[in-house]
């Protein structure tokens, strides 16, 4: 079924994996004009966060952070975009914008991002997926390597998929309706077959409630970078996962009017299960 | 009853007072060898944690962090020490530990703490207080100047105290009791009169709940830097109330076997109450 193997025992051979897999890139310094935030990041295992899921559900949809600052925090992660248009990859350093027509597009640095979560990535724990296995399965390999539930993990997926059901959401207009109700009346769901490329993500404690999505919540982008959506459940034939223990968070809160004057006191857990899990 | 001063309008009589009252030092870099941690909070309204709430509900009160460590991230704030010995304020760059004999010890930077909050204090809302206030009234006063219940704020009360009750705990041994427990059957309180002093503390949102206080929480020194503790209730006969509006949050969580290995799943919002404004 698997072969799970720690970096601390097999640092030779993960190197290698890595090398030949390609999914973790050069994290050298990437350019001379590097802020002291980049660096710090760099040093760091920060998990960094532009406001709340909380605000998200209640709608907040209005860009909050520019592409350009948050691409500053990390080179993986996953988030949404400004009016809900679409889910958000950030995968090698390059963020995607995977609409509800299903299609990866490009994202200009002048964009903005309502809610998102990026980090440098580094890999602290891998696994060698070499049979067929559904995410169930997956979930409970990792669970089996993750040393505590108390600290947050960054998760990356690279593999081929039998099957990959992705859902997006289309850009919203004001005034914004609550989360779960785009989810429910308009979100669009693909089922991709046979389809190469990486699933991005997060494990994240129960004591982020209210911040961010306690437990799993992956978005997934196919290799060309063409096509990707939110993950709502896959079946890997073979791949890699890759798991970075992260023992820092940031949370930027943004100070938007918008921001500042929601009434963000709904307790939304209901609404996150619908919205993380289900497909509305 | 009051006057309301806001840093946009009045910004050189609120500069004038502050150099009176002398409640905000010179932040300009204290030393040569600052690394690049302390130049970013120096840049930012960051308030900076080590571990949970919920970790010290749980009876986590092993030391996480040294004062060195933790005084690179912020002039202003507080805490407790390794096995919960006593109340920590952090004020005017200075660390102290108010012991459950009701004095104020200085704190060597090789001492550690199991939990604690700090930022770099800059004022930026100033409120006068020129009549007899009791707590209640006080807390009123701030809520009217507070922009939004969804940011962060450090709040400094420089003033004198007709009454301040304050209290402590005593140092604990392993296998340690719940934090609620210990304040049911050990903690000493103290009530002073007539005393000059500073009050730091912060005010958090609901959706810090898990990891920090939501809503007020106070620690007391007076100006002798002689007794102090946790802040019950007050009476303040006139003063200043400085308020830092905070919109970045970075919570460092501990690594140690102590807290990867601890079931922190349990409901502590019950306890939390009791700890923070009950007498035990």
């Amino acid at each position: 079924m698997k072969r799970l193997i720690k970096l601390s025992s097999y640092f030779l051979l993960v190197s290698l994996l890595i090398s030949i897999s390609g999914c973790v890139d050069d994290t050298s310094t990437p350019s001379d004009d590097i802020d002291i935030k980049q660096q710090n990041a760099f040093q760091n295992d920060i998990l960094y966060q532009v406001s709340t899921i909380d605000a998200l559900l209640d709608g907040l949809y209005g860009g909050q952070m520019s592409i350009a600052e948050l691409k500053g925090h990390g080179d993986t992660g996953l988030g949404t975009f400004d009016r809900l248009d679409g889910e958000m990859i950030v995968v090698d350093r390059e963020v995607y914008q995977m609409k509800a027509d299903g299609v990866a597009y490009p994202v200009e640095d002048s964009a903005t991002t309502p809610f998102a979560a990026v980090t440098y990535f580094e890999v602290d724990e891998l696994i060698v997926l070499d049979d067929r296995a559904n995410s169930s399965e997956v979930t409970g390999l990792i669970e089996e390597i993750l040393p505590s539930e108390n600290i947050m993990y960054a998760i990356r997926i690279n593999g081929t998929f039998e099957q990959m059901k992705v859902r997006s959401v289309p850009a919203q207009e004001e005034p914004y309706p609550l989360l779960v109700d785009v989810i429910k009346e308009e979100q669009a769901v693909f089922e991709l077959e046979n389809v190469e490329g990486n699933i991005v993500g997060f494990w994240l404690p129960y004591y982020v409630e209210g911040i961010n999505v306690p437990g799993y919540h992956f978005h997934f982008i196919d290799g060309s970078r063409e096509k990707g959506g939110h993950v709502l459940d896959y079946v890997v034939l073979n791949g890699t996962v890759s798991v970075d223990h992260t023992t820092e968070f940031e949370l930027s809160i943004p100070e938007s009017p918008e921001f500042m004057d929601a009434d963000l006191s709904r307790d939304n857990s209901n609404d996150l299960h619908i919205v993380e899990k289900d497909e509305g």
